[in-house]
């Protein structure tokens, strides 16, 4: 069975659990949306969300489908359903216990970034005015422990120094779910540091990693006025950077939070302060061509119209993502091997 | 009223509450001793620690007595009791959460280690490879915060760099509870890397701090051989570099908890490693002129007998301790200054 048309996978968004927003992919035939589902929570915290997310997928059964393989992403598709990947924007849900990282992975998480903005147990965040890199015992051991279970690394929000280690370290291909090339243009509402290193990406690609280009306003020089042929300028100089393979897309889509949400999301608990870095909603405001990820095949004809072939904008858009996560999300270790049949019990 | 005896300050100890510790502390006239009641434990997992602490007291209000102030030692002692100093040996117990801070402060807790023996949120302890320092934001803002609430912040266990950067970041005095000086002997059984470094030393008694030398048997080069005489020529070692008035006793003795509580000190959750560094109890196989606690008095002979002058062989004994616990507990902000009550409430 496969899908009447072609994937659409958004390697990154951060919706409240909502039908709205599920909605919103349904109208732009979006095939899978990778979701995080929890950045500064503990492990009980995280507990809560799971529970949350579970339950509205539950309830909204006839649109979406939490997936823990990626493999199931054409069936899904041809069901009329949008599958949905859960993952963590940080690590601070498995505080400093290495057995957490197996208990998430069964409960659904396939994707851990490493570190949000700041540095925590594993490495150092981006915002952090020195990156420690992955130097503890831990970080090094939970490297290999999400490798062992099958849970993709993402590194988008991590420091240099972390991301450049966590490539090296990995034995399993990583990736960058939702990020821009910082040699490509630098001047960006989340500045530069939030952008990778041509060296990086050079090397996550070479040992076979994913790195999604992300259309937010706050992610590209021009803002909201980036233009979808200016968006596809940067996909194409990238695509020949690291081949066309190697390249999805990850929006950074975060509707439906209340604002002291992006609060919280800057600085959680570990700090007082309290000013957000916009007032703006995270899900209004887009350039016109992307006002949300029903949006998304407009960046397919875009593409096309860049002097892309149908194959390369079909892998873009959204194969090498299911490729890659099919492949991520298998278990290294045998007794590992039933975990993806849990969330189709869940989900059905 | 003052205590008909000299003070006798416990700087660390690790004890299960129990009533055979306390009842040791009272056979050697120990005036106070600061107390480990969490060290790996979550924010959630230390509020029982604390519950049990303070049932323990309660049900031993004969022997013991809890302090948040430390200017209660005296008094506690002329009535027969042992005053109890609650301290983290790492900021585990605060997660990542600011507030939390104040919080443990106003349940008593008044010592804080920045580290246990590996890298956290603040800072790295001694067991890294790398030692990364106070590198992050909410380092800073923790040891400001603790500088406020007047929590003791504690190096013992923290790395080279992280023991530096400690020292000169923060705006009061602090601590090494329980180490020795590297440069007098490095082969010692918890190794080189947890003794302190003489520049490090230096830096701590200059800006008022105080240093814990400790005659546990991993901590001299000589082990359960050491002699009471060479302990003390340790001590006049370090107080001809700082002084004696910087100077006080931290045993680092642990008694009371199963041989698996060894393993989780070292490994917590964090590695699946399980070999503890030695099957010897904690309490048990420490030198003749020190067997537990209540042979202390012995050391103040033996500085005695080591050319100290009574008022020095006082001062490291305890009246240092007790002057330093009273400076560093006071809150820097008038608005918790009804903290101090506290302690006396719960124990009575």
């Amino acid at each position: 069975m496969s899908s009447p048309l072609p994937l659409i996978v958004d390697a990154l968004e951060y919706p409240e659990p909502d039908r709205r927003w599920f909605e919103e992919w349904r109208q732009g035939n979006v095939s899978c949306v990778h979701v995080t589902i929890a950045v500064w929570e503990t492990a009980r915290e995280t507990l809560d969300r799971i529970g949350l997310w579970r339950r509205k997928l539950r309830e909204n059964a006839d649109l979406v489908r939490l997936s823990t393989t990626g493999a199931d992403i054409h069936k899904n598709a041809a069901e009329g359903l949008t599958t949905v990947i859960f993952g963590f924007q940080n690590t601070a849900p498995i505080e400093h216990d290495i057995e957490l990282i197996e208990t998430f992975r069964q409960l659904g998480v396939c994707v851990m970034q490493l570190t949000y903005n700041l540095q925590n147990y594993i490495g150092s965040g981006y915002w952090e005015a020195e990156d420690t890199g992955i130097s503890s015992r831990f970080g090094k051991l939970a490297i290999e422990e999400m490798n062992r279970v099958g849970v993709l690394i993402d590194l988008s929000h991590c420091g240099e120094r972390t991301t450049r280690e966590a490539i090296d370290l990995s034995s399993r291909p990583v990736a960058i779910t939702h990020s821009n090339p910082r040699e490509y243009h630098a001047k960006v509402g989340f500045g530069e540091k939030r952008l990778k290193e041509t060296e990086a990406i050079r090397a996550l690609a070479e040992r076979g990693g994913m790195f999604g280009l992300c259309p937010n306003r706050f992610m590209m020089e021009n803002g909201v006025q980036t233009t979808l042929e200016q968006f596809c300028d940067l996909v194409a100089w990238t695509a020949d950077l690291i081949g066309a393979r190697s390249i999805g897309l990850g929006t950074d889509y975060c509707p439906g939070h209340p604002p002291s949400v992006r609060t919280w999301w800057r600085y959680a608990k570990w700090s007082r302060e309290s000013a957000p870095h916009t007032t703006q909603a995270p899900h209004e405001g887009w350039q016109d061509w992307l006002r949300n990820p029903s949006d998304l095949n407009n960046i397919r004809d875009g593409l096309l119209r860049r002097g892309f072939s149908t194959q390369e904008a079909d892998m873009i858009m959204g194969k090498n993502w299911a490729r890659f996560f099919t492949e991520s999300f298998r278990p290294q270790d045998a007794g590992l091997a039933e975990m993806p049949a849990q969330a189709e019990r869940v989900a059905s």
